[in-house]
């Protein structure tokens, strides 16, 4: 909230040591606003399915969705943020960090870390077929879920690669969970 | 922003005529604080992609988001919210809304419909292969995008489906664009 106004800003995050974590530039608003002292709400979704019903008001979506209040905490000693950069990467691309041209002081400096404790938080699923009027389930109207997945594909390599590089192992991201 | 504290709900939306629209049930605390005058934040984001690049620092996403700030303007005819939901449908599935059971005057009343103006929003995407610091593009690691899509599966039949139906063309969502 900047002035009073909703400011909802899309962010990468990650979850370790029991804290969810979101990073930006120190410039960046939202990061002034939340090192400000500014109380959050981080909301994460994931979409699964479309749920088609055999009324219009009974359409609705399959999905996983958390959302958390608080406060967050600044991490600014420089070692543990750069522990909490590897353990983002660590998440996405497993072993990726070690391979990478070292983190510098600057780069340290000018990224913003905000972890939130995750003590409480509200988690909200919806799954399964459509609940629909028990006197519609007669109709000859099909009815039932669309999947919805996100997947990730080939990597593609940098058109500025250097000579005879292909994409490591840690990058076949289909087979992490 | 309910009591000063910021509320982020995941909701889907549609446009038509130029708005942008949302609904829920209208008892639910997001519509009743949004049709009591408050203004709201509407982000819409698409990943498209996780950059890697040759630091840490440097890697990113790509992306598609649009912000938009308004006070929302309720819907409150009745004719007008049926259309409404019908262009939202037909969003979703063309040609479903004609074989639908009929909507009821009830589920219409149970229903808050938010339209905002598309006068003002702003748009941010990222696309292309990551940007390194120009001496690190020499060095021996593997560089690129790692591709992010969304897609749709084939319909799942409700296991109370009356007797003899299958999907409708309608439902073959991955030939929509």
């Amino acid at each position: 909230v900047v002035d009073g106004a909703p400011r909802v800003i899309p962010t990468a995050h990650w979850v370790s040591g029991g804290r969810l974590y979101i990073h930006g530039a120190t410039k960046a608003g939202f990061a002034k606003a939340l090192t400000g002292g500014a109380e959050a709400c981080v909301t994460v979704t994931l979409l699964d399915g479309l749920v088609m019903a055999r009324s219009a008001f009974h359409h609705s979506v399959n999905y996983r969705s958390v959302i958390l209040y608080g406060r967050p905490h600044e991490v600014t000693d420089p070692a543990e943020k750069t522990e909490a950069f590897r353990h983002f990467l660590e998440r996405v691309a497993p072993g990726r960090w070690d391979t990478l041209r070292p983190i510098q002081d600057k780069e340290v400096k000018a990224t913003t870390v905000l972890a939130f404790d995750l003590d409480e938080a509200s988690a909200k699923i919806r799954s399964g077929p459509p609940i629909d009027d028990e006197e519609d389930y007669a109709l000859p109207i099909w009815a039932g879920v669309i999947p919805v997945t996100t997947r990730t594909g080939a990597p593609q390599d940098d058109p500025r690669l250097a000579e005879g590089l292909t994409p490591p192992e840690h990058l076949r991201l289909d087979t992490h969970p």
